[in-house]
């Protein structure tokens, strides 16, 4: 268990937390970490002067692009502890004792809530990785053309993000047992997928 | 500039500090970061319980996995404040004066002493995350099965830590003047990437 949010430890100490044979932060917290890092670099590149925005409705668009990146990067920050709390839950469901069909039937409830709020901390990693990309083309088609590389390691952050936190959502969905549940988160986490896919060449393609 | 390690920073400082409009830390710093998760959690997975190395051969490898991975990853955290010194070091050299001809060389002398320190810096977490990844495949066979999705979240990790240091390589690459350094680097550039792509494919089949 953390006692301390793991954002307020200083980075040393939050790859050692990785690192310790504990469960948690493990890859959840580390994939919802890299779209965080993806979205402040789109919001650096966005406040730098000498953008390729010269009309007032492009400088407009450019400073919302940051702006939506700044607070989708405090998203994926808050992300990084839920992941790893959403995990707890599910670990402290499965010790739930069981030894009468009471509590079997009151542990299985408890698991599969825990398993649901499980599934959608990485599902919420995935769409605010989605929507950061879908802002990163803005920023890397009229953000400052000297940064173009941290606007394009911001897309390698996010599809490692997006990736990352898909394999969480999978390996979770595999444990519930709502049937259209599943299907529907099925066919959301194809949808982010082909969405990031589609910002990322986007970008290649403006910048 | 920097007062204190970027690594001795909070989580929550680090991406305070990428978001803002200074230059550093940057993509450079970001791929390294990103790079030392990946490792981390490959230094997990290899002290998990309930591995599938049975034999004493292949609990040695898997120790000695974990062990180069722990190194790997202390390399790629010294390495984000490594490649942020750099990028200062070169912006130093480009504030040199060059009212006359002696200055002029000096400086250029500077510039390119300083841009080769910076190209070196992300080559050096390229090679890291080429070498993680090569113990990644032995963590991703013998260790803890339940595990998996962390490790291959790993490798999602030091996937976007390697190519985004390559696009800082790269763009790095194209202000140097030595051409023979210049297709030296080119070509260990695409080394590395093959050998990461080669390392992760071999690891998806083998878990």
């Amino acid at each position: 268990m953390e006692s301390v949010s793991l954002t307020d430890k200083s980075v040393t100490d939050f790859l050692a937390a990785v690192r310790s044979p504990e469960p948690t932060p493990g890859g959840g917290s580390t994939a919802a970490l890299a779209g965080a890092m993806g979205a402040s670099l789109f919001a650096m590149v966005a406040g730098l002067p000498k953008s390729r925005a010269t009309t007032a409705e492009d400088i407009a668009r450019l400073a919302a692009a940051g702006a939506r990146c700044t607070a989708l990067a405090d998203e994926l920050k808050a992300l990084i502890d839920r992941d790893s709390e959403a995990y707890q839950q599910v670990m402290a469901a499965y010790r739930l004792p069981k030894a009468v069909d009471e509590e079997k039937a009151a542990r299985t409830k408890a698991i599969q809530l825990a398993m649901r709020a499980a599934t959608d901390a990485p599902l919420d990693v995935m769409r605010a990785c989605a929507d950061a990309a879908e802002q990163g083309v803005v920023v890397a088609t009229m953000g400052n053309p000297s940064a173009s590389s941290d606007a394009a390691v911001g897309f390698e952050l996010l599809g490692a993000g997006l990736r990352g936190a898909k394999l969480n959502v999978e390996i979770n969905l595999g444990s519930i047992k709502d049937g259209e549940y599943v299907k529907k988160v099925q066919g959301q986490i194809e949808e982010l997928e082909r969405a990031l896919a589609h910002e990322t060449k986007a970008a290649r393609q403006a910048s």
